[in-house]
């Protein structure tokens, strides 16, 4: 019934991350890396490589930063089946700051990119490799990407060593019958790469467009516990595992962390499905318009975002 | 872009009322109406035809019963496209408790059966259509019938002249490829008959289960504002209008509505997204446990509803 290739990688701290700049306790943190090792997931993204240049830390948490001294408070040397993952996004980091794999509990590092930063990416994500990581490069929002620049970005991909890359749909627009087309344009693009999808749920998709990519032989498939993650949240990890059928993921783990962490957490932050969201997602636009609608004090007049969502289109 | 065919039925009034015992106001239910009349929605389903021998007046709203006084005080006589929709249970109502159609306000009458009540069903639905009104079955819990009563029953369909048939997801454990062959089954029994789907969200899949079935052909679309519905709730009517490409089909309304009504509510009816309603769905059990767990004061340990489920398997 299960495919042993499929690996779950979970995004909670990372993405979650976006919605309050990575202000999270170490209590969360560790109870998150906690149930990530006992419910048998793969991989466990814990945050974002960047610059101190590019980003202040008065701003951001830990988890903005991911260095080695904050890991390890965490999780020790990590001595789990449990592999730990950080995204670098381009532009704001430099090689330097990448420091070798066998002094770090980093196993994987993910590139984030938008498309006519591919070239960027695969260089930097080439380093990583070069000083051992694991490195897959994960193409944003192509959505919006017209489909001969899509093809060039998936033909230098093909020349280069990183062996894995992700279909993102950074604004939750996609459904079952893009995911399909985009995976086979992957897979003909990419015949010896593994393929990961990262989902967004503006349009309560997430989990179906991951099923649907399990369909099409992606086998790196990312999630979040209860969701949690920018704007409307990602694909949750209690749908995805509780689909899977490999006895070697437990849900009890994930249950516990949802509870003690995720669900009060809802009070605070509004992940999830929120018609704002939804709007930006049906409309094929950036969340952001609509993140900051909802932290503002009319977020519940959702009518006046739709009428200035559907008039000018801020894309 | 769209398909003429494809009708929409909202079923918040009457999907929604099982959270409630349809304890809902006059305003409430003028407002879905006017939502439903102006958004250019096909069918509004505003509740049930039931006997009082059945249920008491005293615990069930006017919209368990949809008598007529009740239905022209929201309504007038309904002189709009919009087609009004009541649904019976089997062994609910009497032949002698529905009037004639020239009588009433309501177009459509949908009869909702398991599958070893189809043939009580059946003459039902076609005691409703003699009396005047369209009419459709609407074949509950198929996802725990065996192979072989489904077909007896489809085959049973196939002789009737009830021209339209659901596929109900009653439990929300359904994913796309279920959704596939299901259609695909029905179409093969039912080759002239038009086809419905009834989705549920225990796995956050009524939305991409629409999507399934209108790929399938399938033309009937049930949805609820916002989801509002039994449990985790229905397709949403916003969703699904938000991805119909018919020009007909306005959103502002809806959206209106979920400002002043349905987000509210929210409050006070916990419908939608919650782990007890995913655990039945993922286990493809009767939402019925949950429905009470989320009604307790243990609604939030969900660790324990989750290692009691998959212990007992409630059937």
């Amino acid at each position: 019934m299960y495919r042993e290739e499929i690996k779950v990688l979970d995004c909670t701290v990372r993405d979650g991350g976006l919605m309050n700049k990575w202000q999270f306790s170490d209590d969360f943190v560790k109870a998150v890396y906690n149930a990530c090792v006992e419910s048998g997931i793969d991989y466990m993204e814990i945050g974002y490589k960047s610059s101190e240049k590019a980003y202040s830390r008065k701003e951001n948490g830990a988890w903005k930063f991911c260095e080695e001294k904050d890991l390890r408070r965490i999780m020790g040397n990590n001595d789990t089946n449990l592999k730990i993952a950080a995204m670098c996004d381009i532009g704001r980091i430099d090689d330097e700051d990448i420091q070798l794999k066998s002094e770090s509990v980093i196993d994987m590092i993910r590139v984030a990119c938008y498309v006519p930063q591919v070239d960027k990416a695969i260089h930097l994500a080439e380093h990583c490799m070069d000083k051992g990581y694991e490195a897959t490069i994960n193409l944003m929002a192509v959505s919006t990407v017209m489909e001969r620049d899509l093809d060039e970005a998936l033909n230098d991909l093909s020349k280069s060593k990183v062996p894995t890359v992700y279909l993102v749909d950074s604004f939750g627009s996609m459904y079952c019958e893009q995911i399909d087309l985009l995976a086979k344009k992957y897979h003909d693009a990419l015949p010896d790469k593994t393929l990961g999808i990262h989902a967004h749920n503006n349009m309560q998709l997430a989990f179906s467009n991951t099923i649907t990519s399990i369909i099409n032989n992606i086998n790196m498939l990312d999630s979040t516990m209860l969701g949690l993650g920018r704007g409307a949240g990602n694909c949750c990890t209690e749908l995805l595992l509780s689909f899977l059928k490999n006895p070697k993921y437990k849900l009890g783990p994930i249950y516990k962390v949802i509870q003690e962490y995720l669900a009060p957490m809802q009070k605070d932050i509004d992940w999830g499905y929120h018609i704002p969201y939804l709007i930006t997602g049906a409309n094929n636009l950036h969340p952001k318009s609509a993140m900051e609608w909802m932290e503002s004090d009319k977020k519940n007049d959702i009518v006046t975002f739709f009428n200035k969502t559907i008039d000018f289109k801020e894309l």
